[in-house]
């Protein structure tokens, strides 16, 4: 194993998948930052809007594992932290190496610029996936390197860019994800499939969705209530995608309070949404394929059922595979053929 | 992320499932060497028989981390690493701590004793996945401790062990996995699959089997050669199992020199054979079940083809998940209900 470049980059990686969607309308954005020894000090992530970017909660880990002063854990704000640090940081950071999957922010907004905030700590060099194309937030190298702090742009562009799909679809004005749930033969009929860590996860998709669009068979048969209660989160608007119109209103989705219903035959609703799941089947598979940006897979290891994907021919890609409890998810993208 | 000892042990499994199987006799171990200042010096593994253990690749690695002396570089078998390193120590491995899947061997074989050579170094701390139950190799912890190293044991001993379940069985007499390679959907039929990386690695694992199991029907349909030419390793015995004993001897796998090829309705032939690979659908899962150690899925990410896993009611339980080019690969073993 090559402990290099592409090595640390790859465990900011790693992180910023784990928090993928969850920061809409934030990008996700993982964080890496060494040592002047070469030791990994934080590997962090950007969790969720209005918290603290990727960079400030890593340095916030470095600073605590360089002095051991836990004072600083107990700050949870990006202003405070920021503050903090550069009262601090008594130049602690100025061997340290950042590598950082997004070009950090020069932006100063709900949180102050993380470009700024590394060039007051000094840090040795920052290692930058992918650069921003957000106009508000871009220019963060030039803001380093005006400050002297060496910019080493493109580790892992490729890995870093596709960690990015889903805020550059935001941006565009919507991102649109298609989940589902298998076995390992491919069927995904016949109760539960997932480990509870995967439908946890989901359920904090569902909180931070606000169209969730699903095939009206699948309502009728699992009467599912498709709310965020695992993670008292809120319940996203339903689209039930269906030609017959009439369904038992006792079906638990419709009893959700300030949620929409939507029931149609077509995609016309999406247009009034912007971060939109679909939880579905074979048949939606088809309908949607036009319009999904990235797949996402909860894999079960087991092996029964009966329904599986049929009459679709399709590639993928997988940009990022990892555990959720007992099984794998999978983030996807459709192949360049 | 936590970066902690689990995490340095974690690399080292990762690195070890790499060559699982490929290095029968041996079991599959990884080796993480840290620096004194928490820097990752190397991650290693054992990679053949015959080859150095993990310990020695990885501390040879950390030497040239340590000095930038590439001399060492230049060694390849365990004595002369192992003999170039207790000379030029020169005391460099005191604050190093090394994380090690199974306990260091005491054994002095084809190469000479990880124990004492760690011992000679000096390294400062040893932390133990599992701990060896292999008589001849046993007593390494003791050997470290009588030298007064710090030794920590059962760092992720459950995911350490789940690593050895091959060499477990070596010793008992026989590993059996059962090794398919399948689309999302669960579909096997209808031409390529796997990944060029995929299809290299299974090449590589019938190197090492000195049996390979397959279906009548499927050497019928797909006149396979199942040899190793991907990497010019050689190709193992087969058994077909089928109740019809005719074949189109025209077939390649029946024109490999040097090859037994037995024809039968069970599976009695492999008493004469300790580490087997079956590669087979839906009825050969069936009628290997319950002698089937492991279970191996290259899984590409492509949905089409009709033909999937049926009837079959299974949990299994994935112990590792890594890419293989742009599939997966997952090892796993049968869930513990």
């Amino acid at each position: 194993m090559e402990i290099d470049h592409n090595f640390y980059m790859n465990l900011a990686l790693q992180e910023a998948w784990k928090y993928q969607v969850l920061t809409y309308p934030n990008p996700a954005v993982g964080c890496c930052v060494v040592g002047k020894h070469g030791e990994i000090l934080a590997v962090e992530a950007h969790h969720k809007a209005g918290e603290p970017h990727a960079e400030v909660n890593a340095l916030q880990k470095a600073y605590y594992q360089l002095t051991n002063n836990s004072e600083i854990l107990e700050l949870f704000t990006s202003h405070d932290i920021h503050t903090f640090l550069i009262k601090n940081h008594n130049n602690l950071f100025n061997e340290c190496s950042v590598y950082t999957t997004l070009e950090p922010c020069s932006h100063v907004g709900k949180t102050p610029s993380c470009a700024n905030l590394l060039s007051s700590l000094g840090v040795k060099k920052v290692y930058v996936g992918a650069n921003d194309f957000n106009e508000e937030a871009a220019q963060g190298n030039e803001i380093l390197q005006n400050n002297n702090i060496e910019v080493e742009t493109q580790v892992l562009e490729k890995e870093c860019s596709d960690l990015l799909l889903p805020f550059k679809n935001y941006i565009k004005g919507r991102f649109v994800f298609f989940k589902w749930a298998q076995r390992l033969n491919g069927t995904f009929d016949q109760g539960s499939i997932s480990s509870a860590e995967s439908k946890k996860q989901v359920h904090l998709m569902r909180d931070k969705c606000d169209l969730l669009i699903i095939g009206g068979n699948t309502v009728r048969i699992d009467r599912p209530t498709l709310d965020a209660r695992l993670v008292n989160g809120k319940a996203p608007d339903v689209l039930i995608i269906s030609r017959e119109k009439e369904f038992d209103k006792n079906i638990p989705l419709f009893g959700i309070e300030n949620r929409k219903v939507f029931i149609a035959d077509n995609f016309d609703v999406m247009k009034h949404y912007k971060n939109i799941m679909i939880e579905g089947g074979d048949i939606l598979y088809e309908l949607t394929k036009d319009f999904v940006d990235l797949y996402l897979c909860y894999l079960a290891p087991k092996i029964g059922g009966e329904r599986a994907f049929k009459n679709i021919d399709d590639e993928l890609e997988i940009l990022n595979a990892d555990k959720a409890g007992e099984d794998i998810i999978m983030w996807m993208k459709k192949a360049q053929k």
